[in-house]
């Protein structure tokens, strides 16, 4: 997507390869929307670090950094031998996809690359073979949340306001994102209107990154803190919201996204607003019987206790805002029942949730 | 309430009156919980100044603090004459009253002192009759207080685990609170429960004052995300809903509160949950015909994009946490319709919302 940055315009990806140097390019996010700032990661076990680290976060833009990763990784390899090739790989392998073990979207990319591989007879075969499928990975990254762009955008109509929830933006695939690819459509067709983000307390990735986001692209946007889109519903002030999902449940159609998500969704559900969500295949689990068997991850108080800012001076800065010797409880998700969702947007299409199952061979 | 200070613990009013001194004595709620300190004002422009920059805050604090404000000004005339007294008298009144314009409790308590003083024949009567009105209208929010929390008790049984939203605590009156005296009777009956403290963004009163309060008096708690609420709900893991109001519709049954209230009175509608706002007589509204004429302030939008905390080293900061070149909505309040309302607590005793309106003799 279009970045300025010191009043130049440019078309970024969030994780890009840079062939001649052998370095993944990565948007550094922790400094978002601070400061722009791209990195290089000089081999695998960087890339690995980066992953660690949050430098990249989100499903596809972890998918892409692991598969360029590993392509990286191969290609460092000096000899001209399969046999020492083969356990080299395998280290790599192991080293990306323990960065971000419980996330499914690297071990989908690391598996393709490493499948793709296979095909190669000589160790210089099998790296450019390496490359070409972590390209292949990323451009069809690009691709599906472009297709999900075209069948959301028709959504969308002129003077709509919008509310969206987390950020389930470029920043978390490579480009595009997913519950803003039907905005960034429907701006390319010449349509305005309005996007409400949600703070997203406690990591504020509303505030942060999508409206971040949405400044660069020029939307037309305001932050509103979580507790205010109830009154703006009420007031007949929101068309339609959509948000992304971090699980969908094939068999039932419930979606796992972030805390506060299922919030919106009530409030939806009973002032008749459209709810979706936007999904890339990659986060289906056909498995699951229930969204009651979704592990709920608790995370560190310190997140509600506090917030992370920057200073008048420009310096990050955790300040803590609440009583000192007070406790907190921090679930980082929760599950939306099928029932209050109006439409999942898929590259595919938009389906009702429960027909998610049925349709499982298009999208599995 | 009792206050821990370097290891002493003891009982404090939010507003009290040092009569040898002639000063009004007022916990510094700004910097709370980050620090307790009393300060005492030495004249009724001080003390309109501390009801003006939020030193103190919240219905019936401000209502004492006004009251005790008329007396000072009142007792610090040096003269024997009622001639130049009464003129004197409508100046202190006037910078009192213009200290939060808005505000009704302020306006109650200043009429009542200058009623009891008129009994008065002489400078020195009218000057005691003033302090002992003042006394006697912060000795009634007490008592007005410590109604609602006998009222309120029964309905918190042990184990119980409650949210609550914002600060409707004894830092918003002289002593008890609304929403949290049936938490502190049910404690002096020995019950024990769990509260869910609502962070409440964007000024984080329920993750700052209510925490603290809590906390000075041992009251098992969490803070949560305002976002997190409907998820331990769809849980399981919230009993009770109890909230205050700042402005409840006599004839309607509706109640105005800190933005984010309706959301969690939608959700806990949703689930079956009970949910209770409590509320002193003063902030029943008898003239207003609809929810929809109660003008919701919409605030700075600097609260939304970044938080007010405290550095490591313990200095209070702000920090910016939203994307610099965003905007922010804010708006201060909303608007629950009674059919979201299973009970309001009064001191009278606990009504549904649409039985206010046939009991208006009781409560008016």
């Amino acid at each position: 997507m279009n970045v300025t940055v010191a009043r130049r315009t440019r078309h970024y990806r969030t994780v890009t390869f840079d062939a001649r140097r052998n370095a993944v390019r990565l948007i550094e996010q922790r400094l978002l929307p601070h400061r722009f700032e791209v990195i290089a990661t000089r081999d695998f076990r960087q890339t690995a670090q980066a992953i660690r680290d949050m430098i990249v976060r989100g499903a596809g833009a972890i998918g892409a950094a692991a598969a360029y990763g590993l392509a990286q990784g191969a290609r460092a390899f000096r000899g001209r031998q399969l046999r020492p090739f083969f356990p080299h790989i395998e280290l790599v392998y192991q080293t990306l996809q323990a960065a971000r073990p419980t996330a499914v979207d690297p071990v989908n990319a690391l598996d393709a690359v490493r499948g793709a591989m296979s095909a190669g007879d000589t160790v210089e075969e099998q790296q450019a073979l390496a490359l070409a499928a972590a390209e292949e990975f990323a451009n069809d990254d690009v691709q599906h949340c472009a297709a999900i762009g075209r069948h959301g955008a028709p959504l969308i109509r002129d003077g709509m306001r919008i509310l969206t929830h987390c950020n389930a933006g470029w920043l978390a695939f490579v480009d595009l994102g997913t519950a803003t690819a039907p905005l960034y459509a429907a701006q390319a067709q010449g349509k305005e209107f309005h996007v409400y983000c949600d703070e997203t307390r406690p990591r504020s990735q509303g505030a942060t990154l999508t409206a971040w986001e949405l400044a660069q692209q020029g939307i037309s946007h305001d932050v509103i803190a979580d507790s205010a889109a109830g009154h703006l519903m009420q007031r007949g002030e929101i068309d339609l919201v959509i948000v992304g999902s971090d699980r969908t449940l094939g068999r039932t159609g419930e979606v796992a996204n972030k805390i506060g998500t299922y919030t919106k969704a009530v409030l939806a559900d009973r002032h008749g607003v459209p709810f979706y969500v936007a999904i890339p295949l990659s986060t289906i689990d056909w498995r699951l019987q229930s969204g009651r068997e979704i592990p709920i991850e608790e995370r560190d108080g310190s997140e509600v206790l506090g917030a992370w800012g920057r200073t008048p001076r420009g310096r990050r800065k955790y300040v803590r805002v609440a009583n000192l010797s007070s406790t907190a409880r921090n679930p980082g998700f929760d599950v939306t029942p099928p029932e209050l969702i109006t439409g999942i947007i898929t590259p595919m299409g938009i389906f009702k949730p429960t027909e998610l199952w049925a349709n499982r061979r298009k999208l599995g």
